[in-house]
């Protein structure tokens, strides 16, 4: 980190990954390898449009791969982290839990 | 938590306080008590106007008390929390600390 720039761990969470819903999407994908439209959708309490508009940012960042495929004749469409996305994840996540242990630190435990 | 809703922790979170410029501001606050608006901006590595708008967020939300004063007559802004914001804080770090934990079962430590 260079001298002047902002050290606190806030000023290093990427907007990206951070925003609540992407971060559930990230997280949800982390567990999972992959995973399709409507368990994302349930698993984060989601409507359509806005899981798509969410996939829609990840997948710009290259964070996601979508991949659509018929079983049978039901479409379905597959959703999985990128090796970018992993660890544009693990940055956050880093971030985060330096953020969390900084007001563990400050707090008493009563 | 009522059945039929996303169990997700990320489903938990509230925008008001998980944007991360407002994550930033308020975890300054915990450890601070009070903070001047010039600090509040340089440690999370802000411009004037961004933090003012995001501080407009939280007092519409009632979780930041801000307070003019003049010192000499140098005038300064000093915002803390309010009880609400650091309940808004405290439920933020629960729903974030299940999804770390979460992420952390999962990960193999190699």
């Amino acid at each position: 980190m260079s001298a002047g720039e902002a050290d606190h761990p806030a000023a290093r969470l990427d907007d990206v990954v951070h925003q609540r819903v992407r971060l559930g999407i990230l997280t949800v994908l982390d567990e999972a390898r992959r995973a399709d439209f409507a368990y994302l959708r349930d698993e984060l309490g989601l409507t359509d449009g806005n899981l798509s508009r969410h996939l829609r940012v990840l997948d710009q960042a290259g964070y996601v791969a979508i991949e659509k495929a018929f079983e049978g004749n039901r479409p379905r469409t597959w959703v999985s982290a990128t090796r970018q996305g992993k660890a544009a994840l693990a940055a956050e996540v880093g971030a985060l839990r330096e953020l969390l242990d900084g007001l563990d630190g400050r707090r008493s435990p009563s």
